[in-house]
């Protein structure tokens, strides 16, 4: 085989396979948004065919062959940048699928798909009992699958290293250690201050169309390209790109509360515009997307949080939040608002959790996957680890699993190694703010004349482009000079509560 | 091989096709309703490259030999008739294209999509002569391809077996001619009535949120099931099967012309009802779909004309009419806007056209592509024949081009032999009226009281529920006793416009 045909054939099955996901992704994108109620049935059909169709490319023995050969310390420095990420990042899929027998990894997805629809009925019923057999058929397949593919250290690093590479439990436990205290210590102080800001502007009630209109407001500002993407409504908030010239987000609204779509919008306005900025000749490779699930998570997080919960950020959104709701935001001040965006209070729920706790809710998770991967805890013991560890952390205990170990559908999904992304977008966000506000002249002031230009561009420049092409570790070093580093998160969460919890 | 193998592998690549233009079919229906601006630059090659799998399963050597293996005389008979029907539909298709070379066929999909830009310009220009040469290699193909197909009599029956198998000119030239006569003298009287009905009612402002819950108001009158489809606009109105479980149909609001929106649905509908209506055993076969696109179409004009335009449906939408557009049907009678909707009014463009002089249109596109590929006329004819019979039949002549001979789309695809069905449709749908009026006690009264379940019941256990099992003709005979018969037609419209004109 000639570098250059190997080339060539292997960019052609790259694209073929970005093809296949891309139908079955607008497919997929249908059902969760306006597909009529009845479409699935004969729907479903048709996006597992065109997923396995591209799964079976992944895994050919074409795509095996050239990625061998193009592997070859030999060929490998005749090959582009682009190429020879491209064909490591496959090298990894392609591995991480062939070590594990073709049966075994069909009765896995079973055993997923009926996972999933029993742990929605043990969620419905509170009852950890009927989904314990399934997630004990998961977790010891995802045991054995550690062992196949190989790690360093603790087994649960092999789960880490899907969603994000190069980050090990000895790194999280630091920390995650670090951060628990730290978050702890400041919602302690906070509830002794006993100031509890009024957020009842936000919980009166919101025409939906109205909502829309604000969140499409959002977005302009945002300069989320609305010829490359469209905003929709789904069950679940989630961002889908389709194509480099098509991103999708949605939002949910709620009658009844607006902090709902408003930062669901903002927050899948951040991953969207990551989307949207990759640099154009990633299309059709595998680099086509965000560096990892935790520098994903950064940019709708400093999208959501950083700058959405800002005083700035409402500074500059005040006129038009009076504009769309005029009745609703009589007589508030933009400091209520700011206040009231930023009420910190202990709660059940992960999703509905305040941007102080949330950590929380998920090192608690890190550390029990963790301990059920490694062995050194059993299914059965979850629901009691669960509610001890509320009890410790946050101060509350679930009335029942439905709203406490049961809450999340993650597990029955298999997305172990899923949870502490969201926290390390947290901690990523924090370092990347850090350095923004020291790069961009006069930061505060952009934000508050509605001026992200600037702000698009330094994140466009220094992290979006790039897609896959660079490792999570190898971005955050290029961009901040450090390695991760929870302090910049602490400080920032210390510096704003102290000041509006005035402690 | 076995006859039950044969059976089982020719259903499963049956449905895997199937799954393929489905997939295809839901980008199509994105990209035309609410895609991103930009989204089309991606999605093309992934349209194309999904499309161009199911066509090659369609002439792959392994549909050839199950074909040929299932349609041997000695197997046939041992053969469902749904597999028989299949079997015979599927090798219709397969010779078609396999009698045509590879690098022939690719050449005329080049060359038709070039086609259809070039025409766009053309028409956009009213310049004819840039058109010219696509037109005239479109026509060269089609005619050696009839050749390769194979025909009786006229060349081109081989076109007309595509959209309506078992039609033939010498067929057409009767039924035509017949009905060229009959719509020319009815015109003539009705001008010389000097009667024209008021349609300004229709002319207003109207609000096109409310234009689409008028469009969803009568969607849900002739049962179209919301929960299996779905109503979007687009740029051209279309009706597109997913699966049983998911048709969906557009429309297109003009803020100035109620009745484009108005009628456009309930002619979509029409199409909707028919393929939510076929029988469920069919699916995953090549039959679940209409008989034949006039058959198709009659469904179309039976709702959009038959009820559509007659005075029971305005009787029964009249209340919702005014309850939705209160200020523009204010103070206008039932009457009035019955004969509204039948002002008939010879006009250049065909898609405008009214029902009476509808039929004229498709008669003259009949006779020039007809004699086109027959070789008795050649492509720099056509503008000075159209304008001809244009004069002839309509009294009117195009200024140009543009809303001449290029007015419509389809010869820049190659639709040759498609305009006849949309006369077929009326036809047929004349002849099924007249049945279903029959047999259906008190209509009138039912469309009155908007009761359209008998009619529905009707329409879906003689028509619909068969999908493509039974040939145009035979399921005509089966519903109507009778062959194609120009005269039930005629003698509607012969009522209708006496009775409204006083003629």
């Amino acid at each position: 085989m000639n570098i250059n045909d190997a080339v060539k054939e292997y960019q052609s099955l790259s694209r073929r396979i970005k093809y296949f996901e891309e139908a079955a992704a607008v497919m997929s994108w249908d059902l969760q948004t306006g597909a009529p109620e009845k479409a699935v049935i004969g729907r479903s059909g048709v996006i597992g065919t065109i997923s396995t169709e591209a799964f079976k490319m992944l895994i050919s023995e074409q795509m095996e062959k050239l990625l061998v050969f193009l592997s070859n310390p030999e060929n490998m420095p005749h090959l582009s940048r682009i190429i020879q990420v491209s064909v490591k990042e496959d090298l990894k899929k392609f591995n991480r699928f062939k070590k594990i027998s073709a049966e075994k990894y069909e009765a896995y997805i079973v055993l997923t798909t009926q996972a999933e629809a029993v742990w929605k009925e043990a969620k419905a019923l509170g009852d950890f009992a009927i989904f314990k057999p399934y997630l004990e058929k998961i977790v010891e397949f995802l045991q054995e699958a550690a062992e196949l593919w190989g790690y360093d250290g603790h087994k649960y690093n092999a789960m880490l290293d899907i969603y994000e590479p190069g980050v090990t439990t000895e790194q999280l436990d630091k920390i995650f250690g670090y951060l628990k205290e730290k978050i702890i210590d400041l919602m302690g102080r906070i509830k002794k201050s006993g100031y509890v800001p009024d957020n009842s502007m936000f919980l009166k009630s919101y025409d939906k169309d109205m909502q829309r209109r604000l969140s499409l407001k959002i977005l302009d500002k945002m300069q989320f390209d609305l010829k490359r993407g469209r905003l929709d409504e789904s069950a679940h908030p989630f961002t889908i790109k389709l194509n480099l010239g098509d991103v999708r987000l949605t939002t949910k609204y709620e009658v009844n509360n607006l902090t709902g779509a408003l930062f669901a919008t903002i927050h899948e306005g951040g991953h969207g515009l990551y989307e949207q900025n990759i640099r154009e000749d990633l299309a059709g490779t595998p680099l086509c997307t965000g560096s990892s699930f935790g520098i994903h998570e950064s940019q709708s997080r400093y999208w959501e949080n950083f700058l959405g919960r800002s005083r700035p950020f409402w500074e500059m959104f005040y006129d038009d939040l009076l504009e769309i709701f005029p009745e609703q935001f009589n007589g508030v001040s933009v400091e209520n608002i700011y206040h009231g965006a930023n009420r910190v209070e202990p709660s059940l729920i992960r999703v509905q959790a305040d941007e102080l706790t949330y950590g929380l809710h998920i090192i608690l998770r890190y550390e029990l996957e963790k301990s059920l991967i490694g062995g050194d805890i059993k299914v059965c013991d979850l629901p009691r680890l669960w509610d001890e560890s509320m009890q410790t952390y946050l101060g509350i205990i679930p009335g029942h699993p439905g709203e406490g170990v049961l809450q999340d559908i993650h597990w029955s999904k298999g997305y172990f190694g899923y949870f502490p992304s969201y926290t390390l977008g947290n901690i990523y966000a924090a370092q990347f703010f850090n350095q923004m506000k020291k790069e961009i002249p006069d930061y505060d002031g952009s934000v508050e004349n509605g001026d992200f230009k600037g702000i698009n561009e330094w994140l466009k420049e220094k992290i979006h482009q790039h897609g896959k092409l660079l490792k999570p570790a190898e971005l955050l070093h290029r961009v901040t000079g450090e390695e991760i580093n929870p302090k910049y998160f602490a400080e920032y969460l210390e510096k704003k509560y102290r000041e509006i919890y005035k402690i």
